[in-house]
């Protein structure tokens, strides 16, 4: 097997787009590789995400980037799972760089509805849930996640304040982040002040709307090592896993079971242990997701998580930094550029690039990734090379 | 690099389905396994194609089809290349097999429309083309291909009798293929005489709109030879290529060059010569399709593919059987599964399951499968074991 590398990797800030989808991803596709030091010609493939996609009524939205990028004769195609497409995308690039069918993939996430009213938009993010049992019977997102905190709440007594305090950390991070959809503090009292969405969440446990685009450019070492000229990052694991996906046929709504297997998989393939890993990039839609990530995956007890992150070892200055880019949550949350933004995160934190979110010479990192209610999930381990 | 098998294939009849997409795929998947001999539980992983699953209101399919199955833990992804969708997710299957990331792999496929009226239903496929450029236009694929039809005559004097006959010919064809949408032979008459749709092209020169699904089972040999029930077709070839998508930005209308490139790797890959080729299933969305394919991946020269086929060097029963299931024109053209049906069209010939359609002990076939007017395009030879 041959190892991979990112060899580059950025986003444009998240929030709304002037730009199409197809010119975001272009866009950062470029930037990406100019961070690496390659050129579109070095790609070998290209694995775009884009699931809604058809919000701008465009499919097959890769030939198009790959012209824009100047190199048409690459192949292409696009990747869905979700809010987890474009870390499926990057499992597709591991897999053909690792396995010596490519020397170079692009991996490149972008998402639009900011030109649909709110009631369009979320008709197509509740696609991502089961239609027949969830979605057409009214339960969107944040009524699912609901479901999961109220869960959590009943078995652990996990309080408001605590998923407040996921919401106060990840704004702060965010705050230091330019990438950011939302760049501002906020406090305990707005937290609790503000509007109920979904008992028990309310409007600042949820990720917002926002359009985005993220891209990641993947490289076999042996070609690339002498052209590069940023820090790469090893992938020392790419694994997934499935779950059932409507919450009703679920045995047990404290954890998501996809989060625990690909989490366990994942420290099976790198052989490392979870005290080895400096920080964490998790799947933050709803602040309850972020504690169900961090039990699930193994970093804390099951009901011992949303205490610590209220005790502040999370926290940028805490043992285990979690979200330093401020996560879905308060980065924001474009569904197909949401995975590929955290390797991004994953990237600057790697070559010193994160400004006043900037951790001390990380060397291990992982991504967290989920799709819908946990149908999915990626996880990604990567080392400082 | 490992061997790859297809060791299963099945589809249900094209045409119009009372089944959702998934209930659909779920059922072909477990026809797949049972030709094969093989279990769900065998499947590392479920690569789908449903590019058009928004029209049912159902992204992230691949969880829901894996808990129909009884393996929700199994991880999925959705892939997307317009009409060449699930050839794309045969070439994944395919790189994670041959790459030894994987044993088993299911590809699955389902497209439905047919609940959607006409205009709606055209909406769909023509974001397969490009919105800026093409759709938003008013272009959409009957006109885009009269475009290439209209390019062909003009440079090689090519006959509305010439095209007549590729669809005569695949209409005979799926006379004899009971999973085809049409199972009528047409006249050369009937043809001639069809309702003009985007002149050259007429009523009989355009694919259905189908509904379907297929799917196709690829494993490992060396772990499960000894449990395998049919005839197994060795991937000797898996290759694509991307091209310009917008007809505008080509300097040439006469053929596919994706197509050209896609057939190019093929034939590296496999080390074989276009004269060992026994059949082929081929793209042919419109009768136009099927002229470009022949002669873009080499098997005619340009300009003299349209004659031979009059001449019925392509028939069932000529010197190189063109679509023997009937093709796109009439088996029927459900996009997402599409690509996996032409190889449904391999297995049952290499298993002698074709009844009156049935090939005398063919080894080696190739199928071709295109993305829109040839922004992608995928190209696989498959050698009977």
């Amino acid at each position: 097997m041959e190892k991979v590398w990112v060899a580059g990797a950025a986003m444009n800030r998240f929030g709304k787009m002037t730009d199409t989808g197809r010119e975001a991803a272009t866009k950062v596709a470029l930037d990406a590789l100019d961070r690496a030091g390659l050129e579109p010609k070095d790609i070998g493939y290209t694995f775009v995400s884009n699931a809604f996609g058809i919000a701008e009524k465009q499919a097959h939205v890769g030939p198009l980037i790959n012209t824009s990028l100047g190199i048409p004769e690459v192949p292409s195609c696009t990747i869905e799972s979700a809010c987890s497409s474009s870390s499926a995308a990057l499992h597709e690039a591991f897999v053909h760089v690792a396995g010596g069918f490519l020397d170079a993939a692009l991996v490149v996430g972008a998402e639009k509805l900011s030109h649909l009213d709110t009631l369009a938009s979320t008709s197509y993010f509740a696609m991502g849930a089961d239609y027949a049992y969830e979605s057409r019977n009214g339960a969107t997102f944040p009524g699912l996640y609901a479901t999961l905190a109220t869960a959590h709440m009943h078995r652990y007594g996990t309080k408001a304040e605590e998923l407040g305090a996921v919401a106060v950390k990840n704004h702060a991070n965010a705050a230091h982040n330019p990438h950011a959809h939302f760049q501002k503090p906020i406090t305990m009292e707005t937290y609790l002040g503000s509007a109920p969405v979904a008992w028990p969440l309310k409007l600042y446990d949820c990720c917002p709307f926002s359009d985005g685009a993220a891209a990641v450019v993947v490289v076999n070492p042996e070609k690339f090592r002498n052209r590069l000229k940023a820090v790469p990052a090893l992938i020392r694991a790419s694994a997934r896993s499935g779950s059932i996906a409507a919450l009703q046929d679920r045995t047990d709504l404290t954890g998501l079971p996809a989060s625990q297997l690909a989490a366990e998989k994942a420290f099976r393939q790198s052989k490392l242990e979870r005290k080895d890993i400096d920080f964490l990039e998790v799947h933050d839609c709803f602040t309850i997701a972020e504690i169900l990530a961090l039990e699930d995956m193994g970093f804390y007890p099951k009901g011992s998580a949303a205490r610590a992150t209220a005790e502040g070892e999370t926290a940028l200055g805490g043992k285990l930094p979690v979200n330093p880019s401020g996560g879905l949550k308060a980065k924001g949350h474009p569904v197909s550029a949401t995975g590929a933004g955290q390797v991004v995160e994953v990237f600057e934190q790697f070559n010193g690039m994160a400004g006043k979110r900037q951790l001390p010479g990380p060397s291990l990192a992982l991504t967290h990734n989920v799709g819908a209610t946990g149908g999915s999930c990626s996880v990604h381990i990567f080392e400082r090379v």
